[in-house]
């Protein structure tokens, strides 16, 4: 098991491709010091107790743009800006999308973010922000590539990629690297980290700078949108039959080619979390860690929770990948409402 | 001004006296440095544009304990644990309890605290899940003072006064003294900082370490419980007529005479917030910073946003002071619910 094997499709993938490697990782990380803050590793008490183990938060619901996705477009745009682009298109389910618009604005280049049309309103809200222009389109991944086929080609823009560019994958990675580092900082040791599955790029960078580690990686993913899970067992990519869930980060109905062959080698396992879990884990995160997470990180404690309970370890590291979530998804979960069952 | 008055009744505070300096409160962060958990300081691109200046956000909600309380109650329960202390006393509105308990915990020092009747139910849920008695008595600061004496006088323990203590007044200065490390490490520099008062010790350890320091300090109170704008307005601590506010922490109805006269001349001013100013800094804490806060905090919040109104500076730092909050309330402020005018 090497964990960073060759791409597929190389063309695919302007960076530099020695950024899909451990080192990869940690020189993207250099690349990052200065520019991003450094998001705290939040422990709580209570959670602990809960749980059996001690788990460590990354808050990057607390990162620039309310995500971890911050990391990777900022390199990206970074790059595509230095080889003087004339504009870039990407479509994702908000947070890429977001990620991508503020990357792009110091550079005034024009962004185009394509979105599905049941996106969350507070994340459209947020590209808009940024000074991008947002266009939606049907509910799966396929549909959303073509458009930013067609929108590349028609207005020469180039593609960002959330799970097939490099820079966005070593990006990626650089949030479990930085957590690695503050835990060892704080005299612990992780035995396994949780990473969030949307289309992949989470658990790939996570699976490269844990390369030669002796530390497990897990992945979570909804039970309405097990895209890792088929595709593990397929043995590569494949399209699921979706169902709603209320993580609308973790939507794509299928595993980025790149971030799969990067991350199945290496991952110990995929666990699917129920509906109800996901606003459990919702709940708890505000109510004992005091912090706001969007349900794509909030499905990734609930894994964690089972993980622990399961044995996995004493020390469990959370991705708590991002916080932009809509105030009333918020307030009804509070509020104990049904979120139904997958 | 000199912001190191001598103290009333030396008898009352048995810790070293030149705590209350700027000095004290330096050393008491070396006493803590290594023992509590380094808390962010929280920046939020929405809330800086909202504001019309840079807000440097102190996330003590995340401090252990859920307060910045913590601070004192560690240090002030480690000198009587070391001096033979048989248990120790304190009346509070919650959190510096939820902290005296969780100090006194690993001394197994029997610890007793006294509350209002209408106090916070997670507060009351966590000084008892850390082991600690709570008695509850009506709803002023007087009599939760005559409780503690009793008891006191009864059972032999030693008080911890919220506001009258040394080590608790300096320890709680280490929060500013902690924000403003931070701010400058970032490139940045503090024009004012903002701190919550309820019964004081907040504003007063503000007060201390801007010793000497270009830095305006505000105080922020509710508009139901103005204990600080009558005092000031007194020339002494007055005894208010308090209404109810959603600010649990702020409901001392009397500021301590201690933190009075440590923080009267060096404090730039107070402002009064009223009740749904404070639900929508709450939501606003809530959806920009990613942060739950309880109300006390929110006051801060919406304290420094009329202070960026009012041109006082460009960079404000917040405390955020905790997150200790009933997720009924979170979830009916997140629904708009009216919490009443003041």
């Amino acid at each position: 098991m090497t964990g960073t094997e060759p791409m597929t499709d190389p063309a695919a993938n302007p960076a530099d491709p020695e950024l899909l490697s451990r080192e990869g990782v940690l020189r993207a990380q250099e690349r990052l010091a200065r520019r991003l803050p450094m998001t705290p590793v939040v422990r709580s008490d209570d959670l602990d107790e809960l749980a059996g183990a001690r788990l460590w938060l990354k808050a990057e619901n607390l990162q620039r743009g309310g995500s971890f996705k911050m990391r990777g477009a900022l390199l990206a745009v970074e790059r595509l800006a230095a080889n003087g682009s004339r504009g870039v298109v990407a479509q994702s389910t908000g947070n890429h999308a977001i990620a991508v618009a503020l990357a792009a604005a110091p550079y005034a280049l024009p962004a185009v973010l394509v979105l599905p049309e049941d996106a969350a309103p507070v994340k459209i809200a947020r590209i808009r922000a940024a000074g991008a222009e947002v266009v939606q389109i049907g509910s799966t991944l396929a549909e959303r590539i073509a458009l930013v086929e067609r929108l590349r080609a028609e207005r020469g823009l180039d593609v960002i990629d959330p799970y097939q560019n490099a820079d966005v994958v070593a990006g990626q990675g650089t949030a479990t690297a930085e957590l690695l580092a503050q835990v060892e900082a704080a005299g612990g040791r992780l035995d396994a980290v949780v990473l969030p599955v949307g289309g992949g790029s989470a658990v790939a960078g996570a699976c490269l700078v844990t390369e030669g580690q002796s530390i497990l990686v897990f992945g979570a993913e909804p039970v309405a949108v097990p895209a890792l899970t088929e595709a593990l067992r397929a043995g590569e990519p494949v399209t699921v039959a979706a169902r709603h869930t209320i993580a609308d980060g973790l939507r794509p109905d299928r595993i980025g080619q790149l971030a799969f062959e990067l991350a199945h080698k290496r991952l110990t396992s995929v666990l699917t979390v129920e509906e109800e879990d996901i606003a459990e884990a919702m709940r708890l995160t505000l109510t004992h860690a005091r912090l706001l997470v969007e349900p794509a990180a909030a499905t990734c404690l609930a894994a964690a929770l089972r993980i622990a309970a399961d044995g996995w370890g004493d020390d469990i590291g959370v991705l708590l990948s991002g916080g932009n979530v809509e105030t009333s998804l918020v307030a009804s979960v509070l509020a104990g409402a049904p979120v139904g069952r997958s």
